[in-house]
């Protein structure tokens, strides 16, 4: 049975902490802020409680989830006897390389060391340790305990089954794992996200319709398919044949719009402040906590809808 | 009380008769093959069964529902008398040019001339009308009946009023109307699709990732959110302060990434083919039909399970 390490213990790495535990496995917890480490026993417990609340439970009782961690006082302590650690400390690079530093020289060779980061390349933190190949990126959607997926992105050296036992590991979890072939800006989830924001500003920049239209093209639009289909099984089913008759037909229009896309833009002061100043008119600055809670009310209700019909669909 | 006609049955236009009939709207129905109105008047019997047993039916009997349709055997029939015009005819610019003389010569004055095209701009095939002043584009994502947005596109000559009387009558019926200023290429759907798939055949034509694991990152990741939120809203939540502080963190990211993202390319055969060949490990040819038809179910579920949520919200 795989025991896992949480170095790092802010919003990522507690709600690693709780994914790990819930899933059974044995999980040591590090931060190099004691306090944290006890924040993040306390995410657990609650985090179990609201999961149990919204029908996302596993069955097990709260203190069944919780005995399975067991908080640090040293990196030693919590490397011990360990098979994978997830590390989510801050996203500066020095204090990633300075860490690394340490891991590589406390964790047995075979212990994975997978990173949380969502802007820094394995290869940036990782280049001078001795057993470099058992790192990577496994960089989650925050919060992991809701959102399912999860970029393994290899460093130039990191060895193939590194990555492979990762995948396995998160597959195990319950998590949904893709893979890269390298490194690259943004890996895939904020390349996609950055591909529809920048059309999104573009459009508003432009003054071809408000932000909240922008908002609701999505909302009440293209993400009813998207939340359980990507965009190539979206286009896929929407041709008799399948894809390569979609692209027959589609094809040229699409590339006539990405032509008139491909004007990269600054979201410049005046373009933030118009987009700042409509979002304003609909959530005031007063009400911005109130509606996250309401997106993380919503966001677990979606997903435990989710579960329930893919598990009667048997998919 | 409204009055709508529906021009053109196939299924777009039958969807459309769906959603005016349910609404308590009444509703003719015209098209040139009078074995298409027959269909059009099936479907919406069919389909107000569906929603009742989806858990998306409005109380009233399907009977109550089909009574509000006229099949009529003329034009001039279908028109007479009503106050707003569905028109989905096929997408050729000649036969809607025809369609809108004869829209234009038999429907009184004030009444308003929608298309539902996706993809003719409402100027290429109205311009010589002498009331060309009420037409524009009211362009719904198929099923309408089951996703809510429209997209509300004007010619240069669309009175102003008419797209207020047109939003106002989505706004009744329980669709999602979106407002844009001009007509531009994609509307603003096709538009924000375009730019998130000419990231994914990038990704997959550059040979970082499969296409599978490009819809993971949507169906597992991002989509969780774009579901119910767009995508500002989604940044304004994920800065303490909004979305000017979420611009000043991450603009220059999302720049970096905007300028890498600015090559459109074609989608050409060999990777069309590709994509094709990922799809057919994915879904065989032969288990395209089932794989719509699980589409549609889960469609509908998660309409469903949206509507409950976001009624016990009150948002």
């Amino acid at each position: 049975m795989t025991r896992v390490a949480i170095v790092g213990c802010g919003v990522v790495g507690s709600s690693w902490a709780l994914v790990f535990a819930r899933a059974g496995l044995q999980v040591t917890v590090w931060d190099a802020i004691p306090a944290a480490v006890e924040q993040t026993l306390a995410f657990v417990k609650s985090g179990a409680k609201a999961l149990d609340q919204q029908g996302l439970g596993n069955g097990e009782s709260v203190d069944a989830i919780t005995a399975r961690l067991t908080g640090c006082a040293t990196l030693e302590d919590a490397l011990d006897g360990v098979d994978y650690v997830q590390e989510s400390a801050p996203e500066r690079v020095e204090i990633k390389r300075e860490l690394y530093r340490k891991l590589d020289s406390l964790a047995a060779p075979h212990v994975v060391l997978a990173s949380s980061t969502s802007g820094l390349p394995a290869s940036s933190f990782t280049e001078e340790l001795a057993n470099r190949a058992r790192c990577l990126v496994v960089h989650p959607i925050n919060p992991p305990h809701l959102i399912p997926l999860v970029e393994l992105v290899p460093a130039p050296w990191t060895r193939p089954e590194i990555v492979d036992e990762a995948a396995a590991l998160m597959e195990k979890i319950g998590q949904s794992p893709i893979r890269l072939s390298r490194e690259i800006n943004g890996f895939v989830v904020n390349r996609l996200q950055s591909a529809l924001l920048g059309e999104a500003f573009r459009l508003v920049e432009d003054g071809l319709c408000s932000a909240a239209d922008v908002d609701k093209a999505v909302a009440d639009g293209l993400g009813l398919r998207w939340f359980f289909m990507g965009p190539f099984e979206t286009i896929d089913l929407n041709a008799a044949s399948g894809v390569a008759e979609y692209c027959r037909n589609l094809g040229p229009m699409y590339y006539g719009l990405a032509k008139e896309q491909a004007d990269p833009r600054e979201w410049g002061p005046a373009l933030v402040k118009e987009v700042e100043s409509q979002r304003r008119t609909v959530t005031t600055a007063g009400a911005l906590p109130a509606r996250r809670a309401w997106r993380d009310r919503c966001l677990a209700a979606f997903v435990a809808a989710k579960r329930r019909v893919m598990s009667a669909e048997g998919t």
